[in-house]
């Protein structure tokens, strides 16, 4: 048994835990650039984005002034039951791989919807019932999301309508159960409920739809149901701003042991997971302190930042959200099937984005799937938990650093954020221990096409 | 935000958590019978154990003398990714009974494999490995053991062959991608790839096997393998030695706070849960002092403990095994197919069956289906944790417990075990929520059958 001062897993007590988020855009000095009206091209007010949203979210959403943000009592009470998330010293890792680094992870997939999106989700449904309203709507792709609410809604007694991607539905029945075990109402998408539904059903009656029919369908119905509104899992700044918890409990922790990390690593789709883990030591870079090397993980076959230009742009395929500044490949660009479903976005948080353009995030790497899943897979024998495909992303560049070290010696400290559980993805793992999983990387075509249908707004 | 002084979840530091498992044999003035050889019929020798089990988990079968024995560092450093599991105060259920007891439940459903089965899966995996084996056999039939002994076979480099029941098999094909990601051989049974398989599949070619069939497959791949030990996830004494780390850190974890339980509450199959749990506090009880009053709980479809005979019997339906004393509903009864998998078991751990004999456990409840659900689904959105249904046996009777405190105003402290997560479970879930799923309990004469198969043995 080692004797080792710093144990395996750091706790906090409640004491310890963070009592309030944590809202980067305070510090930063090049806010990012409004979001747009989609029809007027002007800066969106708060009364354009109450009919949809909740009003504190749009505060929320709209707030660059205030660092810290008192969490609600009653959000804290639900945090409690699954929060703090454990923070691990991978000691096990460390010694398969033989490197002098220290390596740490944040673990947010052992609640029951099996990723970070519950947090945020449990802060959005409370701001809904403290409203007064009935309920919310949303869409799903791969579930993880509406699994994150349904469980939110249950917990406060709100109705939860939730548009699932149509082929999603039917390749995951089992999401669609554990959401209605929570008693949330699951539609397929397109449906009949909707007039964008109808009308995309009555061009395509086959179509197994996609995320961007999925949103426009739930913005319809939150706009025209009396009491609801629409929320959403990621790329807001409200989203950023609740899973600032991941970042700030994971400090705390950390200083508890005397530790700075050297190196941040965050997969990144919408941007979420990453913004909230890299939040409280990005105020460190934006004051001019002594700072981590901030490191962004995408999909190769979905490669915003990498690849994307930084242009405003639609947050949907369907086109009538407002318009975000941000790195994209354009709404209308289609990634590849790739297993990591909740990195398979077009576009990338505009605090991410306005982070990188400036040079706040260090470096955002692609990686291909396939040195993914060997890095996830390795990953899940050594340390003993299954991760989901999204979070091998920063695994990969968490072991190729480590490695690194391994090469030339020296003890960096990193961390990264295991975003989520691969219990609801072993389809994917599936393939890759058959060896059938593959690379798709676009072409520079491909791109082109999705850049093409960018709007001419600047 | 509440002010309490008892946390939301104790945590025990890594010198608070024990360091060696209890042994409750020890303590137990009536020993339990001893295992008796099926050909001879003399109670069975470590000589006539260590053709299939390892050596060293043969002496703790056998020991019934060392109140406690030393958990080896390096299964220390596995259980410190992963435990101490969550000691949670349900405040929020309290709340919503209105109840005035206090409840406390041990999760042991927040690791990969998604139950306890993990801790007994790495402390035999780890004496394989001591022992010089090569890897080791098992049977699965839900898959939870199967996926906890691939995860610690896939940590120590042993490889591990499992033998899947033939129609879990075909209809949890994830099950089977987890556990071949951590390494593990799954063959479906009955297999062509020993006598005993091929036996079966010549006279029922279309058979979806049993887990008797697996049972007795593992056990001749063991015996007929070079190299190979069996190794086997309930039942057995050495598996409730290392299960007693469940109730260990239960105890240390109440004891912070000055809290001992009037009420220990464990859903029982083959007692490994139950049994871990318990045993701290029933060395109390066995020791004359006050103790907890005991519940097991088990399924009203397979109610050995409520209506099976105390009896000589075989641990498998096979009937290759030893005899084992126990709690029977005779080793050829077919449970109905109830959701609860790991509790569809025709005996009960030896220990558990004496200590409920002598009166030391205090009751035996079997409980239906439909109202483990409703109790299930009613903890998932109040305590945001989806159970296992074997778990949801526990958490009904935990509520119908703490709902006579409401009727009595007694304070009582509710302690109850929730031994692992309904993450795989969802398709019972879903008949659940469709209403239509239905209670099996099985006729007297129907028991009748079972018992006339029983051995005449005494």
């Amino acid at each position: 048994m080692s004797n080792r001062k710093i144990p395996y897993k750091i706790h906090l007590s409640e004491e310890e835990t963070p009592k309030a988020w944590f809202n980067v855009r305070a510090d930063m000095k090049t806010g990012h650039r409004p979001m747009l009206h989609p029809a007027t091209l002007r800066p969106v007010a708060a009364e354009d984005l109450n009919p949809v949203f909740c009003r504190e979210l749009v505060r929320q959403e709209l707030n660059d002034q205030d660092r810290f943000i008192e969490i609600p009592p009653e959000v804290w009470d639900f945090y409690k039951m699954y929060r703090p998330s454990p923070l691990v010293r991978a000691y096990c890792l460390e010694e398969a791989l033989g490197t002098p680094a220290r390596i740490y992870y944040k673990y947010e997939g052992g609640n029951t919807s099996g990723s970070h999106k519950l947090n945020s989700a449990i802060a959005q449904a409370y701001y809904a019932k403290k409203q007064g309203l009935i309920g919310v709507t949303t869409e799903t792709g791969a579930g993880q999301w509406g699994t994150a609410l349904s469980m939110a809604c249950g917990y406060f007694g709100l109705e939860c309508r939730v548009y699932m991607v149509k082929i999603s539905e039917q390749q995951k029945p089992y999401r669609k159960g554990v959401m209605e075990t929570y008693g949330a109402k699951v539609t397929p998408s397109p449906s009949d409920t909707t007039n964008i539904g109808r009308k995309i059903l009555a061009e395509n009656p086959e179509t197994g739809g996609s995320l961007g029919c999925a949103i426009s369908e739930a913005v319809e119905a939150a706009v025209t149901t009396e009491g609801f509104r629409y929320v959403l899992g990621s790329v807001l700044n409200q989203v950023l701003l609740h899973q600032s918890i991941i970042g700030l409990e994971a400090r705390a922790a950390l200083e508890k042991y005397g530790e700075y990390p050297d190196v941040v690593i965050g997969c990144a789709g919408g941007g979420s997971n990453l913004g909230g883990l890299m939040a409280p030591y990005m105020a460190d870079r934006l004051a001019g302190k002594k700072a981590p090397r901030f490191i962004a993980v995408e999909p190769a076959s979905c490669p915003s930042l990498t690849r994307g230009r930084f242009a405003y742009d639609f947050c949907d395929t369907g086109m009538v959200t407002p318009l975000a500044k941000m790195y994209t490949l354009g709404a209308g660009f289609m990634p590849a099937p790739n297993h990591a479903g909740g990195l398979r976005y077009h576009g990338m948080s505009p605090i991410i984005s306005q982070l990188y353009h400036d040079g706040h995030i260090d470096e955002a790497r692609a990686v291909g799937q396939v040195r993914v899943f060997e890095a996830a897979a390795m990953f899940a024998r050594i340390e003993g938990i299954l991760p989901a495909p999204e979070s091998g992303h920063a695994i990969r560049v968490a072991l190729d650093e480590a490695l690194k070290c391994k090469e030339t010696g020296e003890k960096k400290t990193i961390l990264f954020g295991l975003s989520g559980t691969g219990s609801y993805d072993l389809a994917a793992y599936m393939q890759y221990n058959e060896g059938s999983l593959e690379d798709h990387i676009p072409t520079d075509e491909d791109l082109e096409k999705g850049f093409a249908g960018l709007p001419k707004v600047d």
